[in-house]
């Protein structure tokens, strides 16, 4: 089955690739919006490349920076990225005002152009209590949505939708997912930051799982 | 109310800016992505700047040509615009692929940057029984969508949904709209070809309406 893989460089869409490979026919889409961690673009392709010549092949990158003037936070230059654990705050400043559902939307009608019959998407449960558009309600309805706009050709799968991140890391780890090129960090600097938010979920997730982190981070010295 | 409207430059969203005008603080957004008839783009600007400056002071135009090569139909150039009424063939040939969720996703997310509290989307009757994602149990479906994805904040507005087109231009004309500012036809020449699906449908919808067409169409010589 031909599915389109909406692929950030990130942990849960890279080791949603690599669970998808045996059953499907991937076409990885990294589309960016003018975010700070372009740094993502280049994890994508590397794990494209790691895993096979056909994925790397397939794999296409849209630049749509020109969206960052019309979905302001801090992820798109407005404001400074956050450090500390999600509160309330972060979220509020962190959050792309509907970011997922524009980028399922593109994936679904590419998913047309291409003949596929899906759309892939890594979110999951710890997501899902940070931001509204990665709760079971808005997959489900954007999955329908999704069905009717393209007349019934594209689904959608969210298959982490219940695993927590450090259980997508396990399962990573099982399907050999090269964690170090992988980029999780908002704030798109040389290392991964460490402080941040989303580098704090990273290095808990590979703590609970109990998997050696191989991320080298900027506040950890040698 | 604030609300983002999408506008095309056509008669349908034109007429509907001009009739939400009395209750709205309207943000006209026109996207464009990468199709023939960019004339468009020209169309939606001058039917803003016919209304009054503050409408034309808040204009968008949004350009993501480079989706074209992910969203493939003769509308981006791959084959040719057809002749004739809206058969089946002409259709498949015309759907863009999901692209008004994909608009209407993009809208939403401007809309939250906005602080906006609504979307603006002139899905009509006609529309409506040719292309899936104009019916009202699409709009439904991606009304609850972006509900979710914006955590309640945005909603849309799709006051045509039972109009027909012929229905609009009577409004429309109610409204003083200029539709010779406006343009339809899919093939962007200098002038309305008269013979694409979308012109008949402008034509006929004049017609039905027993109000004069003001349009200058290539196929009628003076």
């Amino acid at each position: 089955m031909k599915c389109v893989v909406l692929l950030s460089g990130g942990i849960d869409s890279t080791v949603m690739m690599y669970a998808l490979m045996a059953n499907h026919e991937l076409w990885p889409l990294t589309i960016t919006y003018g975010q700070r961690h372009v740094k993502e673009v280049n994890a994508a392709r590397k794990v494209c490349i790691a895993r096979n010549a056909d994925l790397a092949a397939r794999w296409e990158h849209l630049d749509l920076s020109l969206l960052s003037s019309f979905l302001k936070c801090t992820l798109t230059g407005y404001g400074e990225v956050p450090d500390g654990e999600y509160d309330v705050d972060t979220i509020k400043a962190m959050f792309v005002p509907n970011r997922n559902m524009i980028f399922l939307s593109i994936a679904a009608g590419y998913a047309c152009s291409l003949g596929a019959e899906c759309v892939a998407y890594a979110a999951h449960h710890n997501d899902a209590v940070v931001y509204p558009d990665c709760r079971p309600e808005f997959v489900k309805s954007v999955f329908e949505t999704i069905l009717m706009g393209t007349g019934g050709k594209v689904s959608v799968l969210a298959p982490f939708l219940h695993f927590t991140k450090a259980e997508i890391v396990k399962l990573g780890r099982g399907l050999v997912v090269p964690f170090r090129s992988t980029w999780s960090c908002y704030k798109g600097g040389e290392l991964h930051c460490g402080v941040c938010p989303t580098c704090l979920d990273r290095k808990k997730a590979f703590e609970v799982s109990g998997i050696e982190d191989p991320t080298d981070y900027a506040d950890v010295k040698a």
